[in-house]
């Protein structure tokens, strides 16, 4: 894919503000490839991400990262310019249940998913062959009962140790301490096995089965400290009936929880997911 | 559509069911259209469901229960044979929200639905014109916040008076008593407009708004006298983005509810819905 | 809905399209609400559509319109300001077959869609009824085999008496002349039962039904000359099985035929849809 | 799983029939744990699939087989009793896409899908590595302009050499000669990257987006010697907009691809498919 510069930009509302950034880019010569806006009727918040080709500039992502902090002084905003040509690092961690951790693997071998696997780490040694076939370094470290601080210390001294642009909890059973969702902010996505907000916890599909639901879905969330409460990124749904059993939901399950967790992840790392409060909006 | 005999059937499970349903089928000659089974494997409970050509039958559907009984005496079950050629009845109790009464009568004048609707009942007048044209009673009875009893008592009374195969809560915004969920109970079908068990209760677009997800649901279900809380008989999903407000889930969760209500009263008019505890076979 | 104006604008894409539509907004103190972009690749044509508050411009309708007209006079590009405060008026066109006209009227009836319906036109009588009881005028218009051009003149007068935004054609099953497709050109919208391109012209359930396919559709197009051809608006499907018959694949098709009409209708009552070929792009 | 054996069973349809068969299974005490029966109304076919708990039968399939044939020896049918407990063997064939690949060995890796892929044949080497990670054998036979009709030769040959239950097109881009699709007729699956029948044969995304569909789709179906036009198996689509360039129509496309023919694979290994004519029964 051709190299872009992708601007998320965020402020109050007010008159002008699209005209601000537009204008900015047009001066520099910016060609824009693709441009949403949306503002928040609840909170009078205005949110753009714009995609520029890195070519229609004549200069680098620092310098365009300067400008546009000149360009948009005034306006009280937040930003970020992302540039697609540094090619971003994501961890990923599992547990025993390999569908989204192949899925994922698969699009990153296909170039589906431009992004390195700097590391796959796993309480159960199950899944190092596959991850290990594909040149990823597989860090088993278990969780024993008595001992999950000092796991959870090892974890985050690896994840540290990458500085990864996302953090993937792809189908991980352990429940995050409050201090690495707060380290991890805005970097941790985790896909649950239900339409949030029902059936929040553990075992989703059996809570599911009780309580005889025609449909099974699955979330992608950012983590939050409250369990399965954060923003949600995406959801979706599959149909199921009388003759479906628990297994038989957890198989039919995994087709949307592998779909729904690629898709948030993309999005995170091309920074189309702003989010605001408990919410997130995405372009 | 030609006349038929719809055997519903639950008993124990246990060897040999089938064939002596089937075997007493085939021995009075019965062609059968159409044949479901299902056995809940929890609670070992059977369930099926056959459609028999009626002109296939060299006898009538009181003289087909009266054999069916026999046949299957020894088997503990509970049955029905629902004849297709008596034509049932439902009355539909709203509000001011049209969209799910409009699609019922809708229905029922191109003859996809074949029922007589009784009554329209309401607690405001809104809905009396369009009722009105199609050539149905309407019922306008106010709902004031000291005289819900009284009202109730009313409704009551017009619903006995015509003895309703169904009576169907189209958008009817106040809450059944427990005597009604009751007496209604197996024959009070109602649509909630959230994905439950998600959003029980008041306003649930406002709540699915405020939580940020990204599908809204409709659910039809039996009324019991936990509010939201009857076996499920049907859901459905729309998709929503941060675009949004909440009048527009509002007007798109319509789409979905009058398609989710509508289903669930056919198969209820077809007897194609088994409940088993607090949930469904759907044949 | 508080007043709009709807600025749609289509021009060859080049370096400060935006930051020239955003500045002049912008001068003139207009609020947007709501604004997208779209560049086609392929034709490199840029296209937006931008959703102005009309009390946050100290000027009317006309006047936004002139001004508009000078800021991108350089621009080379066609373009349209929509005010929603002006009632707009649509022609139903149809056959026996009610669901759609059913599905429209409720929509009208309940302010879901704010417009007017000016004429109901028919070429059998069986809808009289229901469009009567809406306070609609219903036209019966007969269509002999041997005398449709008359039939068909007599509908172009009715419809240019009320010279209507939009022309629906909602199930209506005989085919428009080249004269009218040209005439109503992106006026005259029509729903196809069928997942388009599959299954042209008639019957499309009996072929889908034939083929074996697992899923049927609806689409709803801009009528063109070549039958079934047009730019298509939108689609979705459902999904049937081998249970099915052809009557049941037309009664599940309806609830998507309805649907999707009404998204399509609404759509283009907003100024939504910009054509671009035979191609449309939906904002 | 516990072991099981699978009967399916199709004649003309009679009155008697699932008497026969239920009281053939009553009598040796077989305990059915899911039936399910269709009629073909246009052709007068009768066509039922049975699972039998085999612990619940006192002897082995064989024997099963040969009381079966007796039981039904009256009703000119053709049938087959699977035993699950016997694993099946499964070959794919590939070219240089892996999406639907990886999806499947993934599936077998997890259990969910219980099969021996014997052998992955690719006309190109690039998914050798993941494949023989999974420890199964992977054949490189290049397929030169000039010479195909040797390169399917030496593909026969391989595909003899295991007689499989299932030969899987996972994205090869060949056409199968036609004495191959004869030859391996009801056991070649292949997916379809649309929504058949519409864009038959080469680059249906590209097809797609010159149409402007807003919806693109994917179709399972066995292969026969007219190119896309076997017995459909299964069939989804995904949404797509304007804003979808064929690249990302291809990448949408992949995630309802290696899930439709995921779940055509695990029919057509669970003999739950029953063809008949150019369409199927799914039961």
């Amino acid at each position: 894919m051709p190299r872009r510069y992708v601007i998320t930009f965020g402020c109050p509302d007010r008159i002008g503000i699209v005209a601000t950034i537009a204008s900015f880019l047009a001066e520099v010569g910016g060609t824009i490839v693709e441009a949403a806006y949306h503002t928040d009727q609840d909170t009078g918040w205005f949110f753009t991400r714009q995609e520029v080709a890195a070519d229609s500039l004549p200069f680098d992502a620092d310098e365009l990262r300067s400008r546009f902090a000149a360009a948009v002084a005034g306006l009280d905003g937040t930003w970020q310019v992302l540039d697609t040509g540094v090619r971003r690092r994501v961890v990923i961690m599992v547990s025993k249940e390999g569908h989204c951790l192949y899925d994922i693997l698969g699009r990153v071998a296909s170039g589906e998913l431009e992004v390195d696997v700097a590391a796959v780490i796993a309480n159960h040694p199950d899944l190092a062959t596959i991850t290990e076939a594909h040149g990823i370094p597989f860090h088993h470290i278990p969780f024993p009962a008595e001992g999950k601080e000092a796991a959870f210390a090892e974890v985050a001294k690896l994840v540290a140790e990458t500085d990864p642009h996302a953090i993937v909890l792809a189908r991980f059973m352990q429940i995050l301490p409050a201090h690495l969702c707060s380290e991890w902010a805005g970097r941790a996505l985790n896909i649950h096995h239900s339409f949030l907000p029902s059936f929040v916890g553990a075992k989703p599909y059996h809570q599911a089965h009780r309580r005889g639901v025609k449909l099974i879905g699955a979330t992608c969330h950012y983590v939050t400290a409250e369990l399965d409460a954060g923003p949600i990124i995406d959801q979706d749904v599959i149909r199921v009936g009388h003759g479906d059993s628990i297994p038989d939901m957890v198989r039919k399950g995994r087709d949307i929880e592998k779909v729904v967790l690629a898709r948030g992840l993309r999005w995170h790392l091309e920074n189309r997911i702003l989010v605001h409060g408990n919410k997130t909006v995405v372009f």
